[in-house]
């Protein structure tokens, strides 16, 4: 039987709109954004889209209108009542109020600031500017737009039965996925594909089907809406944005070479527990755990976000060793380009070794790689950066110098200061 | 679940098609159009859209470029495979192949007309010009777009739940009148509603109530996507077109007092059983039956479409009488302005005296009355008719003054040769 109340609904929408909600978004922006939002309040930030796959020509796939449209409707989201209460309420890692009424009713007042868009050529130039805790909460909701709004254009030409195969054939990769995952004993995986999402559904599709699939080796997602959504664990500790932003604060070379480390005694004041979670690659994994401070070393684990994974992971059980920690007691959260075969590669090489578990993105949420004429469907790398803050530029080195950001003077300047010697080049998948 | 391709291809549609079908049309349409195509193709005929309710201002509520688009993609159509099955291997009234192979090659190679929109102060003048046969396949059509477009655009500004709300109401009201119509001992009741439907779904779900609610006692319905699509009789006979192009084409009096039985007889010689019913007020009833020739009254049936039904019921009986016919063998269809309580009156009054049934149109389809506020989803009078033939216009008298059409000076003349007096004047509901 046809809903038809339903049916006059849905085609009474003015825009599908792609983001619903403020907390459709990554559970780690928003404890960046309380530590920033408590610390660096005032900090100003750019933060700017960079399409790092340039044959895709996303100005001409997607009308400048539908993406303003999107855009604004982001703007005039605010915390839902019952949002609000999740975040209040809700255990995240078995500690209750993670956020501070203090926060909890800044973010409350919060709407997005304005954003900054203009084509240039066959890209968008998009860009946003302010106060740094509320011009952070704007990369992933960007990210999401674009990739939805991107989807869109393709499936816009497919008939009805062609939607209708290409999903089935999307879920049935998924689940073969899964099914192959599901033999991996001990395996430990979260969701952390929103920000290059074929789609908000099909995230939350991705999600279900991970949760069926699964059971407890799935172990939540990094989504804060589909977490409240599905009633399960939202997932995440912090970004390079950290480290970015402090680095380019930064007067001189010494505080420059410090700046890592201030933000993780920042972050300890705060968090403990699974939130202790180091992410060592901005400047170069090897030279921060060489000069980190002993104290580190006493945190939960280390997130693997660049370069070769088996030598990030290697690096971290010969330094927890070099410091007298049991490796056995550390987690290492793999997160970089991860699809089946890696995953089950790195658990076996891993496991008993020390604690392993990944944080699964693009591959889980965006694999429609050739399921279309000219994979016109496949994910691509989009990101969204902070690019100065208080007028300086910011640098990313990490372990893979094809991820590096900056100008080019200044990266050299990081690598002497950091140390950083010859990197080798990987491909960037997504 | 949510089916993520639906979903995506419902967002897609560049339009939401109110007429998806050549044969989402009443099914008299299709026999008189067979009649037409045989005896009279090359008639050039103007059809006009009548907005009889001139308080409802339709230019204002719908958008020009909106009906425009729901025009064209009504001549986008043509006859599906399954839609020429099943019209050709269906069985209408017990009689197999119903539609000559003649009449299916032409309608299957038939694309409709062009036709001609202008905006004129608050009301659209939407006009179709060409041979007969083509153009009146546009009256049912015309008139469902405009009155779902008129519907849509008073549902765009509601709400989810509003609209859940009012198709709840609406559902209930039927389903309490089906209830009372379930007590009629011996009901034979269709669904005549296309033409001043709501809209397509939910006339196929009042027809899918009826289905449910009234068993035998629901005989079919009146549209043919309909008929196909739920597997039930098509119903239907003939209208008011035929004499009224008939008797414009006539060149003398004598000629357009015949003109009607003509109609008959050309009727005749195609079409037996059920399919004989006399509509006889086009030129006022009594006169049409007092000279009518006596084969006529060996039809089956007479359909009382304008005036007090009772007294063209009784006119009816009394003229059987007169024949020398048993109006127990007789069938009267009453079709005009039906709802529950008249249906149950006419039935209780000529319940053993004649075969009874009942073609509930607008009421059955679109009664939304007092449901919204300014009641601005009341249905109201919309009609499409032949206003001339070979450049002469057409002229409709009916039982009811009201419901008159045509130039003043030709109705008096059509009173004059068909012998009409004075009529009592009657509200025209819907």
């Amino acid at each position: 039987m046809v809903d038809i109340a339903t049916r006059v609904y849905n085609h009474n929408w003015k825009i599908d709109p792609i983001v619903r909600s403020l907390i459709d978004t990554d559970f780690y922006k928003l404890l960046m954004c309380q530590s920033i939002h408590r610390n660096r309040p005032d900090t100003q930030v750019t933060f700017s889209l960079i399409n790092r796959t340039t044959r895709i020509p996303l100005a001409r796939l997607i009308d400048e209108g539908e993406l303003r449209e999107q855009l604004d409707h982001v703007r005039s989201l605010s915390l839902s009542r019952g949002e609000g209460t999740w975040l209040r309420g809700n255990t995240f890692y078995g500690k209750r109020q993670m956020f501070s009424p203090a926060f909890m009713e800044w973010f409350e007042a919060l709407k997005l600031p304005p954003y900054h868009l203009e084509r240039v050529g066959d890209q968008y130039e998009l860009t946003f500017e302010g106060n740094w805790p509320e011009v952070m909460l704007w990369e992933i909701p960007a990210l999401a737009v674009l990739m939805e709004l991107r989807s869109r254009a393709v499936l816009a030409a497919m008939g009805k039965f062609e939607l209708q195969v290409l999903y089935a054939r999307a879920m049935t990769r998924l689940w073969e996925k899964i099914e192959r995952l599901r033999r991996i004993d001990g395996l430990k995986i979260a969701d952390f594909g929103t920000r290059r999402r074929h789609s908000f559904l099909w995230q939350d599709w991705c999600v279900q089907a991970m949760i069926e699939g699964l059971g407890d080796a799935f172990i939540g997602t990094s989504n804060c809406r589909i977490a409240l959504r599905r009633d399960i664990e939202a997932i995440g500790t912090n970004a390079h944005e950290l480290p970015m932003v402090y680095a380019a604060l930064a007067d001189t070379d010494e505080d420059l070479r410090q700046a890592p480390y201030r933000v993780l005694e920042d972050w300890h004041e705060e968090h403990e527990g699974n939130l202790r979670i180091i992410l060592p690659d901005t400047y170069g994994t090897a030279g921060f755990l060489q000069h980190a401070p002993d104290w580190l070393a006493g945190w939960t684990g280390i997130r693997i976000d660049s370069g070769d994974p088996v030598i990030g992971a290697e690096t971290a059980i010969a330094w927890w060793k070099s410091r007298g920690e049991d490796p056995r007691n550390k987690l290492v959260i793999f997160s970089d380009g991860l699809d089946t075969e890696k995953i089950e590669e790195l658990h076996t090489r891993f496991v008993g070794r020390v604690k392993v578990s990944f944080g699964w993105g693009t591959l889980l949420t965006n694999d429609f790689r050739g399921l279309v004429p000219n994979d016109a469907l496949a994910p691509f790398s989009l990101v969204c950066k902070a690019i100065s803050a208080n007028g300086r530029p910011t640098v990313k080195l990490s372990d893979n110098p094809n991820k590096a950001m900056g100008p080019a003077a200044e990266i050299e300047r990081y690598k002497r200061v950091f140390g950083v010697g010859e990197q080798v080049a990987q491909a960037v998948v997504v």
